[in-house]
């Protein structure tokens, strides 16, 4: 099978079409019609066999997460998500393989109505790296700048499930068969929080998505802003499985584990009722962790440790 | 150095600013303003070490090559270039290497007004994805299918210099010094042909740019548009360089040699005058050396010898 067969067995005949898309995958480019009056936000991630995933991760769950873990940048933006690219660079055609890889990737996009729009194959160390298009109305985009102090701080979801998940994988961990099935879905196939973003356009002063860590990525987000924040570890939203191990530990993986893809938002007082209304009736699970102050850096209340590490380091 | 440093001091600090882009690099995603009543053109290519390039390839020359071979592409479909994204994968951070890659790359960039809006940086095997973002009309875009029976075929430039390029890397094919430094410039630092890309808007009838090789790539051309070809071999363009060795070997590198990054187009003889008038007035070389026919596939005319290969399989 060249590479041309295989583009258009595997990824051109799954993907779902749009009707903006005037010409997607075949020609040199692909042709894309954009909306009238909303930027257009593009994000782009890469994933590498062993250092985002290991050589016997299952390939259903990796189509699935490399678009996830773009999909959330999309939704740290407040962005619609519209058309990606496909970058896919392997050892050999395993077609079981890109069968597998391609069902999960397209279950995604599917979900979101999203066009594969264009892409490359080339022999190699296995390297994804997939890059998504969206829209935001230019009055509504959410920043990393933008957090005035006095703002609460929010995140969605429960945080620390995914650094669990990879302790379960990596150093064989002990978890009740329940909590371990939970923590390896939260790693495996992160879910894009793309329905909070666009409803956060409304309220939120600004917003980033965690996938370094807490402490990482709200760091981004007030060292944009030109703020400070104080946390309130106890109010660290910890998921069942969390609260099934140590609590130092727990709150160690909320803190500054990777993966999670929930999203860090911070919220103005007088906006906040408003938010939490809407929150609840679309049945989105948030927890306010803290506020923004003055000055610079993060300060933990109510708890006090050494920490391990601080994020994820790529280099 | 940590990955946001890096990003900083070798790619954000380097990059020209356009007034369309409303946030760059440096938070979850781009913020991109496009033109009215323009498509947007997306393309992404990956070069991957080893496969693409060899080990000791200069970085220079690599960073300027991976643009390149994507402005290619949208040279191909008569768009503008905006903006591009980089994926960076690489074994350690290697300052003087990234030093001289973000030169190179910067170089063709500032040359069109590109801006880089995005990236990732990861570790593993040596693995450059570069996606870029360009804009035309929709009703004078370019695009392999529309090639009409009778057209002319014209290429751009001169075919196989990179192909015999190759050859002195690889094989230690002996040349004389002139030929040598020609040829091998046209494989390192090939020039996109976004001013001819542009001029054809108005008349091509189809176009694709050679990338993996005249035949394989007029194929792709021809069966866009559901039409054959015939070409007269003698009507080939080759430089000194190539007329300096055998006329077969010449002939076929002219025919099937990838990495030329030369336009393959088609016009009508009623739009062929005004054409050439045009791409005189703008110095741009370009020989007819075909037809398009009814029927399918690629007819060699006033030639025949076995061919060694046809066009590059990634696979």
């Amino acid at each position: 099978m060249d590479e041309f067969d295989m583009i258009d067995y595997y990824f051109k005949k799954k993907t779902s079409t749009r009707t903006d898309v005037i010409m997607g995958i075949g020609d040199d480019g692909a042709l894309l019609l954009t909306p009238k009056d909303q930027l257009l936000v593009v994000s782009v991630d890469t994933l590498v066999e062993g250092v985002h995933f290991i050589s016997t991760a299952n390939a259903y769950e990796l189509g699935y997460k490399t678009l996830a873990v773009n999909l959330s940048d999309l939704a740290a933006m407040g962005a619609e998500p519209a058309w990606f690219t496909l970058a896919l660079t392997m050892p050999s055609v395993n077609q079981p393989w890109l069968e597998d890889f391609s069902a999960g990737l397209f279950e995604l996009a599917n979900q979101f109505n999203m066009q594969l729009v264009g892409g490359d194959t080339t022999r190699g160390a296995l390297t994804i790296t997939i890059q998504v298009h969206g829209f935001v109305p230019r009055q509504q985009v959410l920043r990393r700048a933008g957090a005035q102090v006095g703002d609460k701080i929010y995140v969605s979801g429960f945080l620390g499930d995914a650094g669990l998940g990879l302790k379960v994988l990596t150093d064989n961990y002990s978890l009740s068969a329940e909590s371990k099935q939970y923590v390896l879905q939260r790693l495996n196939m992160p879910t894009p929080k793309i329905a909070l973003g666009i409803l956060l356009r409304e309220f939120a002063s600004s917003a980033i998505d965690i996938s370094d860590g807490l402490l990482a990525d709200l760091g981004h987000l007030i060292s944009s802003s030109q703020v400070g924040a104080e946390i309130k570890v106890p109010q660290l939203p910890l998921s069942f499985a969390l609260q099934t191990i140590s609590h130092r530990e727990a709150v160690e993986l909320a803190l500054t584990a990777g993966d999670d893809y929930e999203i860090c938002f911070t919220v103005s007082p007088h906006q906040e009722e408003k938010m939490l209304s809407r929150l609840k009736q679309a049945q989105i699970h948030s927890t306010c962790i803290g506020k923004i102050t003055a000055g610079a850096g993060i300060k933990l209340l109510d708890y006090t440790f050494e920490m391990h590490r601080l994020g994820f380091q790529h280099f």
